[in-house]
């Protein structure tokens, strides 16, 4: 097993009772861990900006992903360095507090500072959809792909998803290309952590805006999903159950195409079907 | 269909892709709006506390609800009313922000203030679990209940659900006795505003705290959901589907039951194994 596997899940004694009886057996659970970011510039404290409750992995990409897609850094070219925060009362902590370094002085105010008020789980601090335009770059034309790749996403995701199996408590997401090739699948207890994995991991790697991909989320898909994907210019998002109402008119308004519950090798589009090739 | 009904959902255009071609029909999704949650007390200007993303319907309950199980009110018999806010701009926001008028003076500080500073979505703000310890009630022995009866759940709430089946995107939370009925159940695109909903009706008919009662809830459950429970003083907690490590340990450093997998006439016991009569 992996360690970060073996971070991601933990040890719990469970007694399972059917209907003839009950056995005590050993488990294993998702792990849910808070993880405080913080950021600071060259010579300055670092600012703590948020908790979230996450599946520990991919710390650094969680990271960076969140301060990105909530409008906290304005560009991954912001962001200097990622480190863990040694603290001196102990190690306990070590792992679940990420400082985000900036290249210049680090300000958490005016929009951020909204959201700050507010919330770290994305979805909140934002009055209308009138503040998500301002935060997110026009989303481009993007690929036209086959309904048949569309229709395959969810097959290929859950088989690429590592911990789902052992525990059935986790949120995934993944980004494909045009073809429908995985590139990087992320698990989360919170399923806004798993794709600020997915964007903070291309924001590190210099492949920000994902001009050219499609995001798939295995649940339902939210507001604060359509507007996580916007900020990183992705122009397809794919969810495998149900979307809601400002899901649907927030990837209008952006222009993006939204599908939903992708199944049984058919699924539903929202909005922007045009990105879809059908006779294919 | 009732007004509340009729707000849950909101009308949408499809294109359903199948393997035989693709048809443009109407749909209904399910209704996400933020919701803006305010307190103050007499002669006080009253003071922002929250947006969450919400479905709306129970307002009310939902706003109360939050305020307790997020430790902002301290009990129910601080409440003296709740109102929509009326703005003067315009009609738009008028059921989407809701004042909680408290007897004495709100005031937003200590516990109350490290949470605003950091969540809506009730899952942030709090490092380690000696603060929930602190912030919530000891829970009380509560009843015994057949494992038929937890067997018996998942099925009672799924029937109770109304909006459900119209739109597959909502979670559904419901409180029962120890006989497996269900005296209320709520859904939302929140899980946590489910609960929300749940504890804030209990507490505006002065049914706090919910000693002899079960909460179930349709997805997973994660620390969020035990720590609400928690506050509303609910014994025992069972979940269709998984929990997460840090539900686990909540609910055993609580002394809470904690029931998950609740499907197929069969569950798993994670903590508080007392409180299920596996003979009957």
């Amino acid at each position: 097993m992996s360690d970060t596997l073996r971070r991601a899940t933990a040890d719990a004694r469970v007694l399972v009772v059917g209907a003839h009886g009950a056995t005590e057996r050993p488990d294993r659970v998702v792990t849910e861990e808070p993880m405080e970011i913080r950021a600071g510039g060259p010579g300055q404290e670092p600012v703590s900006v948020a908790v979230t409750m996450r599946t520990p992995g991919h710390d650094f990409d969680l990271a960076v992903g969140f301060l990105l897609t909530e409008g906290v850094l304005g560009s991954a070219a912001e962001v200097a360095d990622v480190r863990y925060c040694r603290l001196p009362e102990g190690e306990e902590q070590l792992y679940n507090v990420v400082t985000v370094g900036t290249r210049g002085r680090f300000e958490l105010d005016g929009q951020a500072r909204r959201f700050h008020a507010n919330a770290s789980c994305g979805l909140c601090g934002k009055q209308s959809l009138d503040q998500i335009e301002v935060a997110t770059a026009p989303i481009g034309p993007g690929p036209v792909v086959p309904a048949s790749v569309i229709a395959g996403l969810p097959d290929a995701l859950r088989d690429a998803q590592r911990v789902f199996d052992k525990t059935g408590g986790l949120h995934a997401a993944g980004l494909a290309d045009a073809r429908g090739r995985l590139r990087s699948v992320r698990e989360d207890v919170g399923r806004h952590n798993a794709v600020d994995k997915l964007v903070g991991e291309a924001a590190l790697a210099s492949r920000l805006p994902l001009s050219d991909e499609i995001l798939v989320v295995s649940g339902r898909v939210s507001f604060e999903i359509v507007q996580k994907a916007a900020v990183a210019g992705i122009p397809i998002v794919c969810a495998v159950s149900a979307p809601s109402s400002l899901a649907v008119d927030a990837a209008t308004t952006l222009g993006m195409t939204l599908v939903a519950f992708v199944r049984d090798g058919g699924f539903n589009v929202y909005t922007g079907a045009a990105r879809i090739a059908l006779s294919t």
